[in-house]
C-alpha cells in the first residue's frame, strides 16, 4: 500500500512555487500568493499525501480543482478561502462521489498550488502528476480532455458565495466558453472545479511525477542561488534541457486579446548568439522561439525564459526592454506530442498553421 | 380536492397567447412561437389542469420555468423542445424533490407559454397565477422574489445539450446576472428553471387567476372581431382598464442598452386628445405615459398599447411613425404596489427617481 510517495510540508511549498513558476514557460499566474495562502494552511500542521500516479485503480475518484481567470487579477483580489472546496463539493454532489484525492490540471504557474491548498483545507491527499506538464492558457489544452475525460459536470464559485455548475456542457470548448464568461462576472478570478475522474484513467493520462520535478526544479534555484552558483546551469542538469539563446530584449509588444495576452519578444543575442536575432511569439505562454527566423522551439515544448544574472524564471507580463535573458528549451512529455494532443496543443492550434511540430532537439 | 379549477386545451392556446401579448404591456417578447410549439404537442392530446394557487398547500412544490434572452432572437432560433424539462430536472437533482405544478414568472408575453409547454411535456399541472401579472425586463422584478423566494439553485439549458446550475448564488441581482451573460454565449436564447417553491410560499405571493385573465382578454379579442365589434372597447370592458390617450406615433426612439431596447415614444393626440402630447417611455415595456408633460401611468401600472382600428397588442419594437394608438391603463396587482415591491419595480427602480409612485386613477 505505498501509495504514499512523499508527504508534503511546509518546507516543499516555496521549491513547488518556484519550479512551478519556471514550468509556466511565461504564463501560468505567478504561484507566489498560493504560496502565501498555502504556508498559512500548512504552519498549522497541515501536511498532505502524495499519491503515485501509479498507484491509482477504478475504485479511487480523483478531483481536479484550479484558478480561472486573469493571473495580473488574482494578485489583488484575494480569495474568501473555500471556494475550491464548494466547487468540488458541488461536482461531487452531481455524481453522488467523494474523491480521494486532487491533482492539478496545469503544473505550470499559479495553478501548482491550488489542489494542494484544497487538499489541506480538505483533508485529502494530492497525485504527483498534472495534465500539462506545463502551463498552457484555456481548460481543455489538457492531457485529460485530450485523452477522453468528460466535460461535465464542472462547477466554478467565487470568493462572494456564489456556486455555478456546469450540469451537461456539450464539449470542453463550450465548457471554457461558459466558464470564462462567468468568471469575468465574478470579477475576473474564481475557482473551478473539473469533473472528477477515475483513477486508472489518471493513472493511464496524467503527465506523471510533476509535483516533485517542480519541487525539485525550486530546491535546484534556491541551492544555487545561496551557493552563488550559475543557476541557469544548474536548472539545465535538473531539467534535461538545453540553452537556445541568449539576448537582451530590443522590442516587446503586449496586446490584450480576447482576455488573452498576445505578443511578441524581440531579442538581440548576446555570448554565443551574438549578431542574431531571436523572436518569441507569446499567447499567455511563450509559444515559439525563432533564432534568424528559423523556428528552434515550439509548443508544446517548453520555453522557459530565465533572467540571465540571477536564474529569475520571468513571467511573459514582466518582461521589458533591455532585459537580458537565457532561453531554456525543455522537452515536453511524450503524451502532450501525440497526434491527438498536437491538435489541441500544437503550433496550428495556437495560430502557426505554417509550422509543422518538430520535437525539440530533432533538428540539433 | 377542487384544486384543479380548469383544465387546457389546445382551444385555450391561441386566446392565452393574445391575452399575454397584451398583458405584455409592449414587451415580454412574442408569444406566438410558443403557441405553436405549444399547439403541437397539444394536438396529440395534452391537457393541462390548471390549479387554484389558494389551494396550494406546503407540501407542494411549484417549479417556474420561462425564456430568458432577447425575444426577437427567439423569433429565428427554435427550441430544441425540451430545455425547460432538463432545466426543471436540474434543479430538482439539487434539492431532492419533484414538483407538483410550473408557475409562470411572467404571464405577460412568451414566458405565458412556456411553463404549459413544459407541463405538457412533463406531464405537470400549471398554477393559475404568475409573478408579474405583466412583463418586466429582469427576473428579480418578480413578487416571488420580492417577497423572499431564495435566489438557488436556478438552472438554465439550451438547445444544444448544455444545461448550467447555478447552485448557489448570493442575491437575485447575481442570478440575473450570471445567467443573463451565460443566455449571450448559449445564443442569446435559453430556458431558465427558477428555484422550486413551496405552495404556501406561491399562495401568499404570487399574482392570482392571471393565465384565466388572459384566456378571457384573448377570447374578448377574438370575439369583438368576429363580431366587427369596437376591440378597445371591450379590452376596457373585460379589464377594468381605462382610456388615457388616443393619438398618432410623431417619432420613435429606441436604442439597445445594456442587452435592453430603451427609448420613447411622442404621440399626438387624437379624438378626446387633440392638441395634447404623450409620450411613452420605453425599457422592453412601456414604463410611464405622460400627457402633456404630466405623469398618468406609470410602472408597476401597466400600458397598453393597442392599435386603434384593430384592437391589436403592439409591442414596443413594432412602434413607427404614424401609427394610431389607444394606450391603456390597466391597475397593476396590490402585491405589486407595496413599499417593498416598489423598490424593485417602481419609477425609481427604472431611472426616474423624480417620480413618486401614484396608482392608476388617483388622480381621476
Amino acid at each position: 500500500m505505498s501509495r504514499e510517495i512523499y508527504r508534503l510540508t511546509e518546507a516543499d511549498l516555496e521549491p513547488l512555487a518556484v519550479g512551478a513558476a519556471l514550468l509556466g514557460t511565461g504564463g501560468g499566474g505567478n504561484p507566489y500568493v498560493g504560496f502565501l495562502r498555502a504556508r498559512e494552511i500548512f504552519r498549522q500542521g497541515a501536511a498532505v499525501p502524495l499519491l503515485d500516479p501509479a498507484s491509482l485503480t477504478e475504485a479511487d475518484w480523483i478531483g481536479e480543482v484550479g484558478g480561472i481567470g486573469a493571473p495580473v487579477v488574482s494578485i489583488e483580489k484575494f480569495e474568501q478561502g473555500d471556494e475550491g472546496t464548494r466547487a468540488l463539493r458541488a461536482v461531487e454532489e452531481v455524481l453522488g462521489i467523494r474523491v480521494v484525492a486532487l491533482i492539478s490540471g496545469e503544473i505550470g504557474g499559479a495553478n501548482a498550488m491550488e489542489p494542494v491548498i484544497t487538499a489541506a483545507r480538505a483533508g485529502l491527499a494530492v497525485v504527483d502528476g498534472d495534465g500539462m506538464g506545463r502551463a498552457f492558457p484555456e481548460v481543455q489544452m489538457c492531457t485529460f480532455f485530450i485523452y477522453g475525460a468528460r466535460p461535465s459536470p464542472a462547477a466554478i464559485a467565487d470568493e462572494k458565495g456564489n456556486v455555478v455548475v456546469y450540469r451537461n456542457v456539450i464539449d470542453m470548448y463550450w465548457l471554457e466558453r461558459l466558464a470564462r464568461h462567468t468568471t469575468v462576472d465574478m470579477g475576473a478570478t474564481a475557482m473551478l472545479a473539473l469533473p472528477p475522474m477515475r483513477g486508472d484513467f489518471v493513472r493511464r493520462t496524467a503527465v506523471p511525477g510533476t509535483v516533485m520535478q517542480a519541487i525539485a526544479i525550486g530546491r535546484t534555484i534556491k541551492q544555487a542561488r545561496a551557493k552563488r552558483q550559475n543557476v541557469v546551469d544548474r536548472v539545465l542538469e535538473t531539467t534535461g534541457g538545453r540553452l537556445f539563446f541568449t539576448g537582451k530584449i530590443t522590442d516587446i509588444r503586449r496586446h490584450l486579446v480576447g482576455g488573452f495576452a498576445r505578443g511578441e519578444a524581440i531579442l538581440s543575442g548576446t555570448g554565443d548568439w551574438v549578431g542574431s536575432e531571436g523572436r518569441i511569439a507569446i499567447q499567455n505562454e511563450n509559444l515559439v522561439l525563432w533564432v534568424d527566423g528559423v523556428p528552434v522551439i515550439m509548443v508544446p515544448d517548453l520555453i522557459v525564459n530565465l533572467e540571465f544574472d540571477t536564474g529569475e524564471p520571468l513571467t511573459t507580463e514582466v518582461l521589458r526592454y533591455g532585459q537580458r535573458l537565457a532561453v531554456l528549451g525543455l522537452p515536453a512529455h511524450d503524451l502532450l506530442k501525440t497526434p491527438e494532443a498536437l491538435k489541441v496543443i500544437g503550433p496550428a492550434a495556437f495560430g502557426y498553421p505554417e509550422l509543422s511540430f518538430s520535437p525539440l532537439g530533432a533538428a540539433a
